[in-house]
């Protein structure tokens, strides 16, 4: 192993712990259902049907899964009031609301930068072609 | 339209243009590979064979793909130098740069909370089984 081997091999062994759990948790909450369910939420609890009919496109099935992940990440609380029919209540915990921050700043970043990832994408387009 | 309607489509275009620039450019810049290259290019340019090798188990197909959207973006340059072989050397731009603060927010997010979302995780699957 040579010198510049083992640099290698200390860098990647330091950037990979941070960068691996970086990116099994944006893999896991980067997802864009997960994000759009943490931002709704984050005014206070919702209903399963004003959490659907604010997302639009989604279906019953993905809503259901999306919040069951973000339930078992320990991220959202489900409560169920024994009425008749009985409501279902979704909220964030207070690991979901610190959630928020970290996603609003990326969330910044994508609008302040919007114009600039999509000249670029124009140019090399252009490029390419 | 009741005051109610008025006030969720209001709270819903308000909240849903912010939430779909950050889903949209997290589910584009969020992708574990994307993340790990823009981690790996931060203290400077690096060869093809350099990232493939600090990434471990990524293909040769997927690195190239990964590293043209990021091309693509603007948040990597690509520079050729006429040697032979051809030296092939990936470094981030300025807003590749930017980018970084927010990750690493992110990733710090996660770094600090896996065990407590591990837990929830166990927890959760035993009220289930």
């Amino acid at each position: 192993m040579t010198p510049a081997d083992k640099d290698m091999t200390l860098e990647t062994l330091h950037e990979s712990h941070d960068c691996r759990a970086a990116s099994a948790l944006l893999s896991r909450i980067g997802d864009k259902w997960s994000v759009l369910v943490v931002m709704l939420l984050t005014p206070g609890p919702k209903r399963f049907n004003a959490l659907k009919r604010a997302l639009g496109s989604i279906s019953q099935r993905m809503l259901t899964l999306t919040l069951r992940n973000l339930e078992r990440d320990g991220l959202v609380t489900r409560t169920i009031y024994p009425t008749i029919p009985p409501k279902v209540e979704y909220a964030l915990t207070d690991l979901g609301q610190s959630l928020r921050e970290p996603v609003q700043a990326l969330g910044s970043w994508a609008f302040e930068n919007q114009d600039q990832i999509d000249r670029a994408r124009l140019a090399y387009d252009q490029r390419q072609a």
